[in-house]
């Protein structure tokens, strides 16, 4: 995961509950990428360190566990690097040029020609963020799938040119991401400051529930509302509200006003956020632990990095054998 | 250098000699660019490690002096891979498209399309192990300036993003490159077959002078030769055979065959060689000894390479303090 700092609750329902469930079923290696982050933000950098250790903390925080899992930041494994380079000698242009996530990027982003380098690599650079650790399962969104298409492409092309199998397959591990709209009703982002964090204090959440979008044709308290189309109702859902289908019906016929529905969803929330972040007191304002882990992390990863990196540079003939 | 293995005649007066005077006045890094190697040869890298060997065999054996110089291979220090990807992040890739050396390669391989993603940021691998070492002169041929002018352009760029000043401007430091005409009297290139090697036996030496090309229009002994046009002719200054003047005017009368000057030539050739050579005993097979040196040297380049990877990281945020 790009370094992108506190986590809101779209974070949460699309990526991290289910590394939840992943780091009991696999050896997880949970990777921040900070040098990706480079490729789009590479003019404003300051805020890279302060936001690997928010996200950390929101990781740690829902249960991501340093014990069972390797989390690690990618930087603190210059060997990433290394295999980023010599993948890219192997690599045709021409898989990157056609890569339609850079496609869609550059449209979203009206950058057109105004590409870097290093961006157009960034397939090259996921693929080596991955198969350095023989990374068989890729937990990602169906809009990164190309991206694991060409990992794969690569360990074919890297055994077929080197006659050694030397990396694993990797495979998407698609998970169904609901949708989370943001308090104005658009996807919830950090960027469009519509989020609910994970780490909100009531006050700030107070602030914005009760500033949250709802059913536009309900303007007055007594006019009757569609659910289906309410973000707060949603909401009531995602927090597991008990009163639910009471809500849907009192704002159906009118009884229950807006005002009345968040302040209730609030309470919810409140407890919501608590209950997902059970580990919130133990690492919350604790920057060094926090570092700490990581750092035992990438050194966890960096060994097993070096291992692939061997492997690499003899099935290259570029080993040399030289203790480094 | 790319590591192309033994050196031959072209090499010596195109790059080493000078070399010989860079480091009385310089402190030199004569760097073993392995990596680079595989932008065009990714298929073929068995050869890689002997053609390390070798090549530096040929440096030390013409006075390239470990005490004096660092001499270094790339793949040792891998600093040069993490400095590659993070300039890879900040370079416009219409900089390298632009490559007029590219281009130009791509026309002479009849490449065309079929360019590799790392063959595309060959400049932006050369300018890492550049100013990684706070490199100021890089002696070049004419043909490389444009990667010099590029790396020029990075650092500029690097220091108005990050508002640091962290690295050297490099400036290419032409010399003038003798065309050496290999025995068929095109280029001389290993790749032709047409080379004379500095560490060739006496007895290929006796093969390769005796079969080079003369003036074609000298066809029997007797006929009056035109010595501007001889590459034999040419190779007796290039040893500096005293007799040169008198051979030139017996060429031209046609006192002197071209079996007789060939054999004269010869003769000073063996002499030539041994001359430029000083250190030959010294080092020639003695792999563990030339290795040892360049692991040393790679060893003395990693850490100056570090000084500037911390500066580099600082600047862009990137630092993380952690000790590595």
């Amino acid at each position: 995961m790009r370094p992108t700092g506190k986590m809101h609750i779209g974070h949460y329902l699309g990526a991290l509950k289910n590394w939840l469930q992943l780091q009991k079923e696999y050896d997880c290696i949970f990777g921040i990428v900070d040098w990706h982050a480079l490729t789009t933000s590479f003019e404003h950098t300051e805020d890279i360190e302060r936001n690997i250790i928010d996200m950390a903390v929101d990781w740690f925080s829902v249960g991501i566990d340093p014990e069972v899992c390797i989390p690690m930041i990618q930087s603190l494994v210059p060997e990433h690097a290394e295999l980023h380079l010599l993948l890219s000698m192997v690599t045709p242009l021409g898989w990157l040029e056609r890569n339609p996530v850079l496609k869609q990027q550059l449209q979203d982003m009206g950058l057109k020609e105004a590409v870097g380098y290093g961006h157009l690599g960034y397939p090259v650079l996921m693929a080596a963020d991955i198969i350095i650790y023989q990374g068989v399962k890729v937990p990602v969104g169906e809009d990164q799938v190309p991206h694991i298409e060409i990992a794969r492409e690569m360990v074919r092309r890297f055994h077929f040119l080197y006659q050694q199998e030397v990396f694993k397959e990797p495979q998407p591990l698609l998970t169904e991401t609901p949708r989370i709209l943001g308090i104005d009703g658009r996807k919830m982002s950090k960027s469009l400051n519509n989020a609910i964090g994970l780490s909100d204090t009531k006050e700030e959440l107070r602030t914005k529930v009760l500033s949250m979008f709802t059913d536009p044709e309900k303007v007055r308290k007594r006019d009757p509302g569609h659910p289906e189309r309410c973000n707060v109702f949603s909401f009531h859902n995602i927090v597991g509200n008990p009163r639910v289908e009471q809500i849907e019906e009192d704002c159906r016929t009118g009884d229950l006003g807006c005002v009345d529905c968040k302040k209730e969803l609030l309470g919810y929330m409140v407890d919501y956020l608590e209950e997902i972040t059970p580990f919130r007191e133990r690492y919350q304002g604790k920057d060094q632990l926090v570092k700490n882990i990581l750092v035992e992390g990438s050194r966890k990863a960096q060994t097993l990095a070096r291992e692939t990196m061997q492997k690499v540079r003899e099935a290259m003939h570029i080993a040399y054998q030289i203790p480094r």
